[in-house]
């Protein structure tokens, strides 16, 4: 399949590389920036471009990937009506984006339940794809392209998908949060993050085959609350904890002691 | 070596097996249950106490394995000086508990950094052991035994070890939370939480090689306060959302924003 990609970040750069791997073809890469778009473009074999109105207009398949404050912009900038589907990738806005921002073409949804950073590579494969469109023929070519990449095709509607993002920001992104805290205590202590690498990794893999609340361990859910009391103090003692941290620590104690 | 256990739960199972692989001995198993006792008793080939005075004096030594309140009381219970080492393994109780409870023995702290649940079968090798002791032969001995179970056997005063606590607690013990925080928002839109498992992993990978800090990604990290604006109401909408759960959203999304 043809495709161009919009966008040049994190997620550009790991989904144009596993469209590639898988077979299909990048035609563009666009990006505001025009160093941004070729960087990518040239990993790709394509063309940067920068500027909407340079748009292949042969492509099956155009790739939203921006941040999601930029896309009823970025559908505002294109052509009224492509012949190939628009899809934007992000988690929280509606497939109603297209039709607000008065987008006449065939158009659809296609988010990927993962993080990326640069830094690290990342298979495809049993990373889920969330996919809505506009029609079912949309629909049906997107689930085409998605099940080249991922094993995990499915279909959500945009208030689903909403809570899958929800759910993730929890799950990744606040745990990354947290693992940082951990990083903040240990290293002002005199000691490695390295110590609890091994616990963090042990965490998540019982998450794979357990329901986390029938797994959870710690002082709270053991309802030890001296020690609960003495972390609080120690987190209230070291003058360089933000002392929202010690917040945290209560606030989750607090529900987790209740269980 | 000979070893006693006092205390029969997760730890103690965990480690006691680790202790047999190892091939050391484990001469009892003590628990107030004597069902407990008996039944991991049973799986290290050892004897089943109920009562600390039936505690065998040739072992060399003592792990006490029970909950951080219950350690001054165990050490009450001890004859006040045995020939063998007694050793704590929590995170957050200080070596001078011996002290102050009256032990005159040798003593000492063993606390592996992990998480344990009666369900899943750990490795020991790769998880750091802090150790402390009473005096430097003390030390010796309690180093050779962990040795002999990982590679990762350290040295650390009792407010380093309760740091490391603090971090483990936030890394994994909150992290597993918020886990469970996603599965509920999931399932309640009619979602499976496999569905974020792959993220969970990826995540926790990802801290592997880097510093949490440099790979945080979301809405909050990237400033998007539309969308965190949008999260915030959708968790407020939802009746069966615990408020506290919309703080925590609202917290840490504030702290990322900042940085």
């Amino acid at each position: 399949m043809k495709t161009v990609l919009i966008g040049s970040g994190n997620v550009a750069t790991h989904l144009g590389k596993a469209l590639v791997e898988s077979g299909h073809e990048v035609l563009q890469v666009y990006s505001r920036k025009p160093e941004n778009a070729q960087e990518l473009a040239n990993q790709l074999h394509s063309e940067a471009i920068s500027d909407l109105s340079a748009l292949d207009a042969s492509a099956d398949l155009y790739l939203i990937l921006v941040s999601d404050s930029a896309i009823p912009e970025i559908i505002h900038q294109l052509p009224k009506s492509l012949k190939g589907i628009v899809a934007h990738t992000s988690g929280s806005t509606p497939l109603s984006v297209f039709e607000t921002s008065g987008y006449q073409g065939q158009y659809g949804v296609f988010y990927p339940v993962q993080t990326f950073s640069k830094t690290k590579k990342v298979d495809f494969s049993p990373i889920p794809l969330a996919l809505e469109a506009s029609d079912s023929q949309s629909y049906k070519q997107l689930f085409e392209v998605a099940e080249s990449l991922s094993n995990r095709v499915f279909s959500c509607d945009s208030k689903q998908r909403e809570a899958i993002h929800i759910a993730a920001v929890f799950a990744c992104n606040f745990s990354n949060y947290l693992y940082s805290v951990a990083e903040d205590i240990l290293l002002r202590n005199g000691l490695e993050f390295d110590l609890i690498r091994p616990l963090i990794l042990e965490t998540a893999e019982k998450a794979q085959h357990f329901s986390p609340a029938s797994v959870q361990t710690g002082p709270a859910i053991r309802k030890d609350l001296k020690i609960i009391k003495q972390h609080l103090a120690s987190l209230e003692q070291d003058s360089n904890t933000d002392p929202r941290i010690k917040q945290i620590y209560a606030l989750i104690s607090e529900i987790l002691t209740e269980k």
